[in-house]
């Protein structure tokens, strides 16, 4: 591509300054005291896509938070790429583990640390200067089409109906997305497989006032004891999930495929080391790529009830709580696995306490074959950029959404993500390697030229 | 008693007024930064027996919170009561179940609404007012000391110390505490048994920093689930707690005391709709009088980690808490249980993660024999004001202190309390009903009158 380094050169302070713009609004959807944030980051999305040549871009109202469609169109006869992202972001707590402010980027030994500096905002924000690139350099080889939507981190429950209701608008040949990590720096990889998820809420209620533990402790039943108990049933000894029904439809890996799969560089001693864990732990029979990609998981994301400040409070609580979250291999359905989990929680409920469960959100599994022509072309970019042949592999995260637009607009995704493992997303200290941010700058380019001519 | 009705009657307003000046003062002494509440009340304290009539009152400085000691000797020839009492108080949280503010006391339907209402602001406060009662109608029988603490939810780490250095100053015959309960308002009753307790703090750590759920769930071990299993572990399916060598040294108590105690007045389907709960839950083969007032237990008093906020973060926390305390029963010291159960709870740690268990607070259990003069003297004082004859019972809750008193003073406590079960003490809306309130300054000068006399 002519000159493409060089414009990146030229241009990166530029790019990170806008970048930083973005992630100093505070976009998180899950919380309502955000949503005049969620506003101002898509007015900024439409702002930025326009400044980077786009003909036009425009902010969608929804039910939830607003979707952001931009668009350039050179030759309708050519074909058309549609980029999607997200710009809404995770929680920052816990907030005194941050070593700089979440939402105040700062760059240290080589990197972006803020909240969103690499899901997605940084790796969203890396789409639209490469476009800019092919606009400003005239060298856009077909037409561009993005959707950035605002809820993503919550299960991105209004853009189904935005799909639907804007087939002909969204109408593309593709959908490319970076949203996903690469197995290393140096590492090129494409993600071919993504987990569902269910992730519900359960509230387990003893009496109906907290009690002094000591005037009541052994007569009634705590419920903090009884969800412990609960939780503690839903695995078994070997790693396995408890839920009746759970592995019912999960999909049969046969094993020459795992062995293939075994290919992928993976050196268990430094994981251990890089989370600081004696030991790995999980379903009994597989290995620790196999449990994260295509085997489902089960975990508690958060539990709390009673008194949880400072010092010693002798209560017997009321109530306690825990969100607990499943990821799905392909052919487990979302849907049908949080209704078995929600059924299956209330009928363990022993008798002396009451047991609400609901499902907060969901989505399905993806799986990506290689002989597809965007997985070509995303090969040949990395490998152009990287100089090694990219390593495909099945990523234990979830973008339910990637099912969902091949299901309403017929249309496949190709993952072609830069994030690190070690970049904590949805974590404290987030970052993002600039490395990987200039990478996927240089990269996305070449996928676009790659893209239209194999397409020809 | 000379007048004794009557004095109340053309007090009670101002006895009120003076109680909430102190309620008023947030005394929370599990919170750091209450520290200058402390000794806000322990002035207030000094100020108020001076006012009642003590001859001198001072504020002792400690390693933690100030004591307040005063005493009137009129004779040293003559018996000395000395009364206990604390006025710190347990944390108010959770704020947003309190009616009315926690700390501006409200009457709403006969009862006084506050933190400290009854716990042990309340019920201390009496003696305040029966003591000024007695001085001021020239019929004090005895001397009197009060020694007024500021640690007693935090289980009284200075009180020790302070007992020892001051021996001589506190000698007296017996102490008279009002921090407990009767078994209804018309039922008059006398605590006979406290349980012990040993309250700890446990932390469970998996990966060192909070990790994707999709990208690692199922291969690296949740300290959320762990926890969930190691508290489950706790307790088997009859109730009983698995800490090795816990039951050791429990108090066999024969079938005929259990008859004895079966006589007090306990209706289980009352207890079940004051409580919503459709069943009752405890070590199998005991009654639940017996649960709370014989047995020891286990209890979680609190247990947080992930995200416990709003809508669904997808994390795996690095860390994950909970504060656990066991109740004892006589002969079982707090020391050596909790030794047990630290070791217990290092001991069943699965090595995927690291555990760190401390002690936050213990105490000793208590036994007051029905013989002695101190409880025939609260006994005769009880029936002078109800007209029937006391209950004396075991009640299942602690005040470490009682055991201390004898060990370091030598000295033996009477437990004469006017609290309700209903006065939801630690609880929000705690509460304290007025007529207990007045009852309790009118029953406290005859267990002066009765004492004196039956030392004679």
């Amino acid at each position: 591509m002519k000159d493409l380094k060089n414009y990146i050169e030229t241009n990166k302070e530029r790019f990170l300054q806008e970048l930083f713009e973005l992630i100093r609004i505070p976009s998180i959807s899950a919380k309502e005291n955000h949503k005049q944030d969620m506003y101002k980051a898509a007015e900024w999305i439409k702002n930025s896509l326009i400044k980077s040549g786009a003909d036009e871009a425009k902010v969608f109202d929804t039910d939830g938070h607003p979707v952001v469609f931009g668009k350039k169109i050179i030759n309708p006869s050519l074909p058309t790429i549609m980029v999607y992202g997200h710009y809404d972001v995770q929680p920052a707590e816990p907030l005194e583990l941050w070593t700089s402010k979440p939402f105040e980027p700062e760059v240290r030994d080589g990197k972006i640390y803020a909240r969103g500096a690499d899901d997605d905002k940084g790796q969203m924000f890396m789409h639209f200067k490469a476009f800019e690139y092919l606009i400003k350099t005239n060298q856009l080889p077909c037409n561009v089409k993005f959707m950035i939507e605002g809820e993503e981190e919550i299960g991105s429950p209004s853009l189904e109906k935005f799909c639907s209701q804007n087939k002909e608008m969204l109408a593309s040949d593709v959908i490319l997305v970076s949203d996903t990590t690469m197995l290393g720096p140096d590492i090129p990889s494409i993600t071919t497989g993504l987990r569902g998820l269910s992730y519900c809420e359960v509230e387990v209620t003893g009496p109906n006032r907290d009690l002094h533990s000591g005037l009541y402790g052994g007569a009634v039943a705590n419920p903090i004891n009884i969800l412990a108990k609960m939780i503690a049933s839903l695995t078994d000894e070997k790693g396995n999930i408890t839920v009746k029904g759970f592995y019912d439809d999960v999909e049969v890996i046969s094993m020459e495929e795992r062995k293939d799969m075994s290919r992928a560089p993976f050196k268990l001693e430094e994981y251990k080391k890089s989370l600081d864990i004696a030991d790995v732990y999980g379903e009994e029979g597989y290995t620790t790529m196999e449990r994260v990609g295509i085997r489902p998981s089960l975990d508690c994301n958060g539990i709390w009830g009673g008194y949880i400040e400072e010092g010693a409070k002798t209560v017997l609580p009321s109530k306690a709580y825990a969100k607990i979250s499943m990821r799905l291999v392909p052919h487990q359905d979302s849907k049908k696995i949080s209704e078995l989990f929600v059924k299956h929680f209330e009928a363990i409920a022993p008798p002396y306490v009451k047991v609400k469960a609901k499902l907060l959100h969901g989505g399905e599994g993806y799986v990506s074959p290689t002989d597809t022509i965007e997985y070509q072309a995303a090969s040949k970019a990395l490998e152009d950029v990287y100089g090694i042949k990219p390593i495909p592999y099945r990523s234990g995260g979830s973008i339910p959404i990637i099912s969902l637009f091949e299901k309403v607009l017929g249309i496949k995704s190709i993952l072609m993500g830069f994030g690190l493992e070690s970049d904590a997303i949805h974590s404290p200290n987030e970052n993002y390697p600039l490395q990987q941010f200039y990478k996927g700058i240089e990269a996305i380019p070449y996928f676009y030229k790659h893209y239209a001519e194999l397409k020809k």
